[in-house]
């Protein structure tokens, strides 16, 4: 059994807290050095991907105190006691099995006598035959014709996830010819929300999933209704119409009013479930199962490389050590992700998610605060949209704020126009390598106003092309990556206490059982 | 003529920075002072929008001492300075004259003999004459057909602004009958942004517009060609489906391949570019001129609010002046805007852009360094999505992110449901509601990790109706704020040097002029 303690109890922490500033990147990444730490530091990651931190503040001396940081902290064995079945979510006393849904990782962990990772399966396996069956028109709506569109009904990691992987995907679908449905997403609360997805579909051809574990989540309880209502006026049965992702004890799961239902546990959290049916029934409708299947062995790929012991060769272990050190050394308060791939657009959005409600926490799993910062803001948008909006900050604002870009050398579709010498993906490329060095090495100027200071660290995922494989590496690299974070801030990075009170203030507001500045609020906004 | 100094050179700053923590908005906000505080506190904003500032951490003495900053740094005559033709922007020596695209503020500038309002006014009427022709189909395709879509070919400024307008038009025109051409956006030189939204179109009744003020944007360039190229693979004339939106001096100008060329010039800032040509020709496509002019009367209504003196009643001024006190006293590094709107759902994207682009420095206006810190990271998301994301870390993380509510009383398109008691927009309004209080107030519990401190400052914008008035008005409010805070920094906040250093590698890139770490990132990315 793995040793739970605070970050700042570590003897490792220590010495590389006595590292703050000892790497001038700036320096490091100027001349012909930078291209020796180009080579030097980079590490494989799955399906062709690697994971290039040549312009991190890090050198062999970091790197070292790095490693002693995992070893002291058991990384490693903590992580092989959460997907061996440990409950490592403290505070609802839960499994945390969301590797098990990628299928190859760790021991059988039986719950209640039932093997959760062939239970996790055999829920892919129902999504893929029924999806097999839509395509093939053997489920079909009332009048016998093909459902055309899939709507995923859900909110924080029953969308965020599945919608960020499904823009990833579909052009990549469109242009290899697997593209099945199209995907539509209703998730906020806003009746508008709701309203433009169906004002802009066939609702008639239109298969509905509503996603929500517990089947008690507002937002999706009320757009569900929101769907069966417009069905019925539609004169359509929804019950012809809508399917389930929900757990097997809710109020969804045994429903006549829903045409199929698809079942994950608590031992799965939202904002980890992508791999699960709240991702598999989507991406499976979308694209066919096969694709969804590529993108969990593409993940599981990655889980493989995130039990090496040694931190070079486990890229996502290196990646939040590095995060750790700028956040609780270095002292940086936000990081950015900046995708250089359109299809990638609402990425950091989930990585938003992902990381900002795993790790901002202010207590450990024991309950006790801590004494250090834990999770960062993170924010992105796609390159090189960024560069000509708050680009201007991260170069030349007051803050330091580290990078994490992300590049491919081949486009999805495969359209692409030669102007000047130059194609737009090798112009896409050309921006996210001058933006490294820009950012690590600066550019002198006798106008203050356009010296660039430099020293601004960034690291780069490189790959091939973002394929449903190199999708799923990713998608786990961050996820692994935010675990061993959780692990490092010794917090509890699976569950969300933080979310609670203002569901209970919401319902208060609406039963009017309000005073002072509620009620006050309340009656600005005439509720 | 207003003085410029430095923030810390001001004696009011001093006063004020003695004034750290000295509201404990948990306890201010807590019972029926809470109540009275959301009735004081609260300032009209044009179109019937209205601040409240009430969960912010300010009481009357933190106000006095705001109001003697905002008097001590001119802020009301500098805002007149720029307005009145000042060179404002130092670093390029232009004149920043966005406001008088609003048509309202201040006096006549005249710039080598040309009444600067009375071009900006001309070159709408130009977009309106243009887009009644579209409408009534009088300008066609060459088959004669009629033109449904209009797709903007931009970036940064050109992109972001008009985009987020745009969507957040987009239903309400719908529902009020006024929505004339579906548009659409490329602005990202990743080739499959643009493929995607060529794939998605009938290129045949398509208008594309090139927004390029140089007319010199790499992005931009490339994709009008990239569209071009699609046009006459289609067997299309380019010149009979392209627009110009750029400078007079621009080689888009006076090109033969476009259909028309509308106007902008050097003293409009991308950023600030929405109430311009550059929003103007696309918002009149998509809507009708006199929608657009509605955005920009909202504009204009609040533009006069950000002239009073009295901060009281200056609601663009005080929220700047607020986030100053946040930043510079209080030491918060993020701030985040929280739209209770789908249809805002990218005006967060724009607002990091005006705000990190605009205030991102480290020099002052006069190139010299700042000792003290500027523009913070901005960032958000639509509630209640942010709700199921991020937000744990904004109750219970380790920092404190101060935030910035907008909310709506009614939805736009109007469809909704009644569940539980309630509609959704009820539902939406509550909870909105209830997170200002969750985040001031806080909740005890014996289990720190059911426990929130509390204590986290925000500030509502409310409105009845996101209608093309108050969304004109909101956008002002933010270009105001900006503005001000700029002001207050000392920055000028109308340049952006920080973009320059990224293009100019980029291009070496492209030339394979490289050595060192830009050659090894180069090889890496095979360019």
């Amino acid at each position: 059994m793995a040793t739970w303690k605070n970050l700042d109890k570590l003897a490792a922490f220590d010495k590389l807290a006595g590292l703050k500033n000892h790497v001038d990147i700036k320096e490091a990444m100027t001349g012909e050095n930078g291209a020796v730490r180009v080579a030097k530091y980079s590490t494989p990651m799955a399906e062709g991907l690697s994971f290039n931190y040549a312009a991190k503040e890090v050198d062999d001396t970091v790197l070292a105190a790095l490693a002693d940081l995992a070893k002291e902290a058991e990384l490693t064995d903590k992580f092989a006691e959460l997907y061996n079945g440990a409950i490592i979510n403290t505070g609802e006393k839960r499994h945390v099995l969301h590797h098990l849904a990628r299928r190859q990782l760790g021991e059988d962990v039986i719950v209640d006598g039932v093997n959760k990772r062939d239970f996790y399966v055999s829920q892919q396996e129902k999504a893929a035959d029924f999806a097999k069956k839509v395509h093939a028109g053997e489920v079909t709506n009332e009048a016998g014709e093909k459902f055309t569109t899939v709507v995923q009904i859900g909110i924080g990691g029953s969308d965020l996830g599945p919608r960020a992987l499904y823009i990833a995907l579909e052009n990549w679908a469109k242009a290899n010819n697997t593209a099945k449905m199209e995907a539509k997403f209703i998730s906020n609360v806003d009746p508008d929300d709701a309203a433009a997805v169906l004002n802009s579909i066939d609702v008639a051809h239109s298969l509905f999933i509503v996603v929500s574990k517990s089947g008690t989540t507002l937002e999706t309880l009320t757009n569900a209704a929101f769907v069966k209502d417009a069905l019925t006026k539609e004169g359509l049965d929804p019950s012809k119409h809508m399917l389930a992702v929900t757990s097997e004890t809710s109020p969804l799961a045994k429903s006549d009013e829903y045409l199929e239902a698809f079942f994950m546990d608590d031992f799965i959290g939202g904002r980890f479930s992508s791999s699960s049916a709240v991702g598999g029934v989507v991406l499976s409708l979308a694209f066919g199962p096969d694709i969804f299947a590529r993108v969990l062995n593409g993940a599981a790929e990655e889980d493989k490389l995130a039990t090496n012991e040694n931190i070079l060769e486990n890229p996502d272990m290196l990646d939040a050590l590095i995060g750790v050190y700028e956040r609780n050394v270095q002292g940086y308060p936000s990081t950015t992700v900046l995708p250089y791939s359109q299809a990638l657009s609402r990425f950091p959005a989930h990585l938003q998610q992902c990381d900002m409600e795993s790790n901002g926490k202010s207590v450990n799993r024991f309950g006790e605060p801590v004494d250090y910062v834990t999770g960062p803001t993170i924010f992105g948008e796609p390159g090189t949209n960024g560069q000509h909006s708050f680009y201007q900050l991260l170069h030349q604002g007051t803050d330091i704020i580290p990078l994490q870009f992300v590049g491919f050398k081949d486009s999805q579709i495969g359209m692409d126009v030669e102007i000047e010498g130059s194609t737009s993906q090798k112009k896409l490329c050309a921006n996210v390598a001058a933006q490294i060095v820009a950012f690590a090495c600066g550019k002198d100027d006798e106008d203050l106003n356009k010296k660039f200071d430099g020293g601004r660290p960034s690291s780069i995922i490189i790959g091939k092309q973002l394929t449903p494989e190199s999708l799923g590496a990713l998608l786990a690299h961050f996820e692994n990556k935010i675990m061993f974070q959780g692990f490092l801030w010794n917090v509890n990075s699976f569950d969300q206490e933080g979310v609670q009170l203002g569901k209970v203030l919401a319902k208060r507001v609406l039963a009017h059982d309000t005073d002072g500045a509620l009620k006050a609020y309340s009656d600005l906004l005439e509720i």
